[in-house]
């Protein structure tokens, strides 16, 4: 039951363990698009509501969170302003506003949250993070090649355990169209349905096809292409003689021919009904799949053309070494009132010596309660230091591991956790 | 003059420089903040409107973007949703939410944006980020100390160049209210009037606080206490004698005491006519004061209790390295299509080495052309890969900075950067 305390409808609060894991994943990322030359931008969480409406279809506009306008204007009811719904929008913002400012051809990354007040399910939110890369301004198959070896190294470098790319171009789609003679009107819709052909049955394909006016024959040869085991040679047969549908198989195989040495063979299949993305590209469309991720019907797939679903691969992850080291290295206790001063210390000498830690902050003056907030930070080591070490002016320092007590005198304990840590 | 184009007022876009000096700082408060123990905690960017609603005062309340409701609510004009407005709320709304699930005392950071409908000015934006520190769970002065070091250790290890703490208590605002016998209706006012004596001439600040019905001599003689250059002597003698004021000098001398070996002396120092931030907390308050940055008015002082205003901070910054480093080590030209499958595996070569690498992906065939990207990317080196190195079965490396070139095998050209990198 959601109680007024629950983070809103589809979004979530992460806590530390969560935030950890996430971070880290979002450095791989970053660091291997960095590799790859790829700048960041950060764009506002709002844009005009101008700058995004009509970009995402009928549809899409209706996912857009709005906000209200304020002060005078607020009682209008209208909207000014609204929460990004992607990070392309923005980026071809920033390109217009930029312009010459702007590295030719201009290739970003973006890591941040979008907003879509799609009804929240099975890991789809409202709020989620998008891992975007693209380049601006270069018209070369190079540039997606290169995207989408930057895409396959970040999961690889991720440690996602098995996923392959399908690879496909959006002119082998024009080219199947004009192959199955589809009447051109017909074209978008036909393909939004051979989309489907991972979920449907091949027979459904097939009558929502011709629910869509395609004629009976037309829908039932091309569902029977599209779905054979050799459907790659039979696509690759009937797209030669073709204008577009020869340039698309060209595009193709420059991709598959480009990455070759770096995407190990099997993981990446030329996968002609592959159509998804579509509506964005013009080249090389790609989109990457692996076990466990839904194909579809979530704010964002694993890799769609540039964008790097990274909400879904998250959860595949192994869970990182981050959640498990524990929040501190050494855990002060805090015996009495009297030695809070000393403990406090304690704390900043350990910290000098690049240690993790903090002292008890909580309101028992016990040591069996306070050990036990040291075990449950994760602590290295406990120090000690009530009237009997005061006396001797030394500190007990507990391995929280074998239990084992050593008194360090006060002036020696920086060097000796250094050693210790070392 | 704002184009289409602009992001909305008071919002940024971020290029790459400055993404990279931001995140660096980041990194750097967010490293210090560990090493004292603090977890990161992260919210959605909004809230239900009703969690933030009233929590700022009137005032406050109209600078919250609220969202307007969806569907077939959306006529209606009504919000139900709000971009939040500080980390403090949502914070407290996970405490409630998650109760005994986190720690105690429970100790977390959270670096992230915030928006406010404020008049954007001078230093003054609509979305901006805030770094807060925060206890939660423990009554014990240790904290609010612990706070205060880890605000100082992230300022210092930014490299702010200089800056002083005040440090007051809200019990020796109480204690001052008491001793100048300032009637208890009007304490809220005379205090906010007070704190603006870093702005206003003494004889303003005694006309203001008449205006709010304070007397004449009263007014005159709280204001000539306060900015006489004996102050804290005046207030700690005023102040011992009365309960909440002895109290109060008790807590700011033991939060002194605590941090006299962390943070140098001269760099924090009793203030007792400081009020800011006094809304939020009950015990200690503290201001970090640095050249150059604006005293108040803004969204966010240096720092106010727990939270770090690192906006106004960032400007005073050393130039981070990162802008300088360029954005490739290793540029790769494409000489013709032909070599350009040799050149996309230079650039894995390149990167499997450890560095960034790219290839140039504009239309020009020319050297001159491309020896002028690598060279705006900051390349330290520059492949180059023609018919003369493709006969030769070797590539040419240019240093960038010498302009010295050398025929490299292309089998050993990993091995060579690597060298070459050491």
């Amino acid at each position: 039951m959601p109680t007024q305390f629950d983070p809103p409808s589809g979004t979530r609060d992460f806590l530390a363990a969560d935030v950890e894991q996430r971070e880290e994943a979002f450095a791989v990322i970053r660091s291997v698009f960095t590799r790859y030359g790829f700048e960041p931008l950060q764009t506002p969480a709002f844009e005009r509501l101008s700058v995004l409406l009509g970009k995402y279809g009928e549809d899409g506009d209706k996912l857009v969170f709005k906000i209200l306008r304020r002060g005078e204007h607020e009682a209008s009811g209208e909207a000014d302003l609204a929460l990004r719904y992607d990070l392309t929008v923005p980026l071809a913002r920033v390109a217009a506003a930029y312009g010459s400012q702007l590295p030719t051809p201009y290739k970003r990354y973006a890591i941040a949250p979008v907003w879509r007040a799609d009804r929240p399910g099975q890991g789809r939110f409202r709020e989620f993070v998008q891992c975007d890369l693209d380049t601006l301004g270069s018209p070369s198959v190079l540039a997606d090649a290169e995207a989408l070896c930057a895409q396959h190294d970040a999961l690889a470098a991720l440690g996602l355990p098995e996923f392959s790319i399908q690879l496909n171009s959006r002119r082998v789609l024009s080219g199947l169209l004009e192959a199955f003679a589809v009447p051109e009107a017909l074209g978008a819709g036909v393909l939004i349905t051979l989309d489907k052909l991972d979920k449907l049955a091949p027979g459904d394909v097939i009558s929502e096809l011709e629910g869509r006016g395609l004629a009976q024959d037309a829908a039932a040869k091309l569902v029977a292409v599209m779905t054979a085991p050799d459907a790659v040679d039979q696509v690759r047969a009937a797209l030669k003689t073709l204008e577009q549908g020869a340039a698309g198989l060209d595009e193709v195989d420059s991709v598959l021919s480009l990455v070759a040495l770096q995407i190990p063979p099997g993981r990446i299949a030329f996968t002609p009904r592959l159509v998804r993305g579509l509506s964005y590209y013009t080249g090389p469309i790609w989109e990457v799949v692996a076990p466990g991720v839904p194909g579809s019907g979530g704010p964002d797939t694993p890799a769609t053309g540039s964008s790097l679903g990274v909400e879904r691969i998250l959860p595949l992850l192994p869970r990182s070494g981050a959640a498990e080291r524990g929040r501190l290295d050494v855990a002060v206790t805090v015996m009495a009132e009297e030695f809070a001063r000393q403990a406090f210390d304690m704390a900043a000498t350990a910290r000098a010596a690049g240690l993790r830690s903090s002292i008890y902050l909580g309101e028992s003056a016990k040591l069996g309660r306070q050990l036990r907030w040291a075990s449950v930070q994760g602590a290295r080591w406990c120090l000690i230091y009530g009237s009997a070490e005061d006396e001797a002016g030394t500190v007990t320092v507990r391995d929280m591991h074998s239990g084992e007590q050593t008194a360090v005198p006060v002036g020696e304990l920086g060097d000796y956790l250094t050693r210790a840590a070392g």
